[in-house]
């Protein structure tokens, strides 16, 4: 049976991905892929964010392949062992530590959606109240506890359950005569709002899935100053826009605030070992042994890799390249996209190496990432009617490459506005 | 600073199993592994049985290292690649056919809750209802659509909201008078008993982490023609007790019976890397593209692993061994235990290479458990009160060593009835 | 416009009772109802058993026909007014105290439903707990918090969400293998039963609606003993088996039993006026002002009527009157219905004045009813798929009048089972 | 022992009206009340909506007494009764017919809760969705189903569980800057808003508790379209502010827009008897027999009553008069407390016989309420902190009566604020 065939044959229907880049993929290096034809591709999707230091990072390796041939313990559940205390100081120390923040750090299980059901438990015992807010646009996972905030209605509609226990808040550009924070403590302070107050407010400060909505600094100041007068944690989802995506390793440090629960993913595995972190802050720290497990919580193989990433980041300068290239990208889509295309409604949305391009209908962004495959560049799709086409590279995508996938870009938008 | 604070300094208080066995591991072969001491510590534990094929298998490292030296993709969603056609193609060709199963495979992320979370969505999205029925005992993972399953009390309180949509059915070894199948089936026939019908059953045909139940034969056949019956999906999670556990691959081969979703974990990601997958009659097969998903659900290094794993499965006819090994287990625990003990209420129960020694109190089970670990064993408790001490070693752990191990077992469990 | 048109024509669908008595109804004296045809019918339905005095009771009658001459204030919400008072300290003085009971009187609304409600808000609010046992079988009302513990599947089905915050526990004759109190214990014992330890347990002493299940003495301090040993509430619910229904005031004191919450109603507004009581220990009384409101919880008439009814109850040995009617109807259906039948299957069940002829069918009991209508009686059906013909006379039924009955339903038992 | 004693020792803490007017009540006529000390008290409380037509009307008392000497049938359940038909008669063609109005009649149960509950169901079932929106401000009652909707925040807490399948939308007077229109279309047509599509919308006109909010007509008009437009129920809940409390019977007519479900209670029962009815278009008549019941659902003594208030209503012409009587307080009001006080931040509100004043804080509508009290005249609070008094005379109060009243208020808001 050819490879193919095996999918259409015997995997479930659910999958999705697949079914707009159809070929078989083999291997990768840095920002290329190349599928079993020999066909190499540029990689604008980035494993949906858990790629950020390009694929088969060199350094990661060689450290994840030296503690295979070692025999280093590969998982070994939430046991004490030498990788995880050597991640647990490289972050504490390298990382936290000199960015002034102090968490405890707990392992919920290798996945985002894990980290964020472990963060809810956390805010609902540390508080006592059940529900929690979240912002619409928000996509916080898939599992029933993360499902409840995740506003994608396909996404919500295939529970089969009603979700609740969350409350929806309106995103700050959803409607710009409202002031969504003072809308918040209206909430809080009508005795006849209906509301319940909420044990945590959730959000990521750059609404990716959402369409690559940037929330301003000076929102997220409000939103941390509201938290703190009414004794509402703030849990900071960094799942797809830390990990330096922003510019910084967190994303929340251009704003200058600090969650109390920051919850990380995807990159944070290093090579895209599936990791999750969970950061909160000690006197939050109130779940007892074994309040929340989960057998792969104990992923060694993958807490090599991210000790090893964490490394990279810095010694490779990570947050500075991204905001070269952010340069580089926001000049040339301003140039080659906005400049032709705005008065027929294109807009770019975007903030160090996480862009899209609103081409506000479906049909649209997904003729342009099939212009796009078809020269070589593969790339996802966001937001509301998924009409966003989302530029998300590599971290360390060299110039030329950013430049090449950009240039394939613009031909494919340009063939699709000429025939719109 | 050492290496044992900086846990206790930096990582979060809900860390469990860490504090039972108070050292840093490092290293591991087979079924020994290895603390930063140099001691050596006999594993009848198993990384909670996702180890079943002994810690950094031999065979199966080879496979990942090679497709890590070879920079094969790690990561790629649901994208169609080698590893993702190789593995489906062996689990089809090699594990299911010979077995006369006909099942679509579903990647639903690389833990068991992700998996038991997208099992309940296609139950409830085929038959259109809500309600799940899960046995009492049971223990289905840790985000809140598998939580609403577990029966665990400190587990389920952690959740911090009301857990719904799920019926618990007695388990049939909980009060013996009552025919539970009978019970079930009055639940459903008798208009007044408040009862939802649900979408889908689901059970351990062992109980695990609920105390080594082993679910009769009868009984599990029982449950299947229940289900038929009455248009009800049945659910086998095989997280723990599938890949061999038990003697077959399948756990529930033994019974003859054919699920019509199985789920699958732990063990079937080789040598501990996270890896899922949720098998499902074609028929079931009914959630359309994107309603589920997850970043870390294309774990290529895991399905490296999985398919070796099979390999080796089928080619070492682990199955075999595991027979071997039940018998010599079975034979020294009632020699040894039960023969001595019987009579002061200690008692057996288990299946293939999964043991239960049922010491009635907290305190007894974790005597015995530090016990052995003084004595260089590693092993965990499980059941009601935490009161059975689990003997779960690998699968293919050498006859010396299990001997060993279980004369260390049976030395603990003297030392501790002696004090009693 | 013909007055059946009127109701065919204008009335909704969801009316029920009136299309198994298809005829104008207009006056009632005693146990005696009119139509506008002039027909009489004895009436064995005492308005599903709000009626317990009779219709149009004379002395109670009068009591309210006094007061709407003398222009008492008729509806006052929850001021304090004369009949209010003097309800209270006859219920207080006369009822209460020479029972030894000790109880707080909440006025939660005129219905049964709003009376359940607000018990389950005490319970809830005492015991810190959201979840409600209820038993098999149970029918405590139709708004939501009630719907939830109510057992029919039809009504159920109606509520449009999902029922949660309540566990239905078995009945005791459901499954006479199974010792329920037993069963109940091991919920809460077994730390892995997936059970929510329940602020309350609600029941009723004689299960109406489930289809007239007395249960015995002896379960019911088996009961109240569960509940006090696990600091569990005890709500009884006396709606329609209190009020003498049973042959003492309340259906509890048979068994020598005091419940912390009792829900009281249809009888206690004396002729039909609407009323609910709930009778609260002190001690359990934790409702702050205006936590549980609603506009008719001063429906002064009902006051007035209720008032007079506990007086004709105590004055006229209305107790004494049930045993002496018991007798008759019991000793009736056993030389008329069970003797005869019992070798068909056909049973009778019940106490007091309230007794069930079990039919087994849908369809028999129709056919029953029916012909019942057909010879003059009123009689309505109850539990499992309505098998059960309900027998239920107003407990002051003349005796001639009560033999009339019965022979009016042996005839159409007869003549159901001979065409059977 | 004293009559006020006896509500101090037996009555449930919960009682809360009777706390600001301790006395006790002993009878009433049109607009005065009488305690047992023989004091006298002008009323613009209306038993909270309840007394439309007067403290005992005499024309509708008449009818009351009348039906009772002739032992006209007291309660029947849902049977066809005399005074059924003639109430639907009464409606229909005296009521719904000159109006346009095309409604099937559901009795619900006597309680404004009951028909709310009764129309979720219908709601639910006729579009098969979970989902209710509701606006900031409301109250629709006090069982589970309708607490969901209702929004003080006390009454939900005291509800013990999480109150769900209920989203509420902001008021329009809440966020004058927002279109609350263009927010609940951009809640349906953003896929990722989160937001459940309703089954429904439900509104009162004129918030009552909220703090006596008169919603527009061009509001009105606008959500009637929006409901059209995308689907939804329109409800209204009419319970206080119908039966011609605003100048019109029902109060959606001052808009021109027919919704699909209208619940009425309160002054339905015409002298404070106990009853609620449901009016839904044909088509949205769905509940099957039995789907919706209760015990109290045919009160026939408020049947008899009510069809005398709708006579009353329009004989009397009360429409007329409740406009002649708006403005009388309206011009007092605006010269009276609004002139003097509306610098320092006093605003009036209201429409037809129901006014609020805006005194912005608790302790200053408390203050105003008891300074009425004392001076002979009892009336309300409502709203945001119970900081609005509210006003709200019987529709037939005779024109000096309503003056002297008025003149207490405007007495007690002169001290109130002499002291301020």
């Amino acid at each position: 049976m050819q490879q193919k065939e095996i999918f259409e044959t015997y995997e479930s229907d659910v999958r999705s991905y697949c079914r707009n880049f159809p070929t078989v993929f083999s291997s990768a290096v840095g920002s290329v892929v190349t599928d079993v034809d020999g066909n190499s591709y540029i990689d604008f999707f980035d494993g949906a964010g858990a790629l950020n230091y390009g694929h088969n990072n060199p350094y990661i390796k060689s450290k994840v392949i030296e503690y295979l041939q070692g025999d280093g313990i590969m998982h070994w559940l939430d046991m004490m062992t030498v990788p995880k205390a050597e991640l647990i100081e490289t972050m504490e120390e390298r990382v936290l530590k000199p960015r002034g923040l102090n968490y405890k750090i707990l392992f919920p299980g290798p996945t985002g959606t894990n980290c964020i059901e472990a963060a809810l438990k956390l805010a609902r015992k540390a508080k006592g109240r059940s529900n929690i807010w979240a912002l619409m646009g928000a996509f916080h996972g898939m599992t029933l506890g993360a499902m409840a905030l995740t506003t994608d209605r396909t996404d919500r509609k295939a529970a089969g359950i009603t979700l609740d226990n969350c409350t929806h808040i309106p995103a700050p550009y959803m409607f710009p005569e409202l002031d969504t924070i003072k809308y918040m403590q209206t909430l809080l302070d009508d005795d006849h709002s209906g509301a319940e107050k909420p044990a945590a407010l959730i959000l990521e400060t750059v609404q990716a899935e959402g369409g690559i909505y940037v929330l301003s600094e000076e929102y997220l100041r409000a939103v941390r100053e509201f938290c703190d007068k009414n004794d509402i944690l703030l849990i900071v989802d960094d799942i797809q826009v830390g990990c330096a995506r922003t510019g910084r390793f967190f994303s929340f440090e251009r704003a200058g605030i600090v969650p109390d629960i920051v919850c990380l993913s995807k990159s944070i595995g290093g090579i895209g070992l599936p990791l999750a972190l969970c950061l909160v802050k000690p006197e939050y720290d109130v779940l007892k042994p074994g309040e929340h497990n989960g057998t792969f919580r104990g992923n060694q193989l993958a807490f090599v890799a991210s000790k090893a990433s964490l490394e990279f980041m810095l010694d490779a300068k990570v947050e500075d390249g991204v905001k070269e290239r952010e340069a580089v990208i926001k000049e040339f889509l301003e140039e080659n996209i906005v400049k032709p295309y705005a008065e027929k409604g294109i807009s770019i949305r975007g903030i160090g190496c996480m862009w899209g391009i609103e081409m506000n209908k479906n049909a649209m962004s997904k003729a342009v990432q099939q212009a796009c495959f078809k020269r070589g560049l593969v790339l996802e799709r966001a937001g509301r009617d998924d009409s966003v086409v989302k530029i998300m590279p590599s971290l360390v995508i060299p110039m030329d490459t950013l430049k090449k996938g950009l240039e394939i870009v613009k031909e494919a938008v340009d063939e699709v506005m000429a025939n719109a």
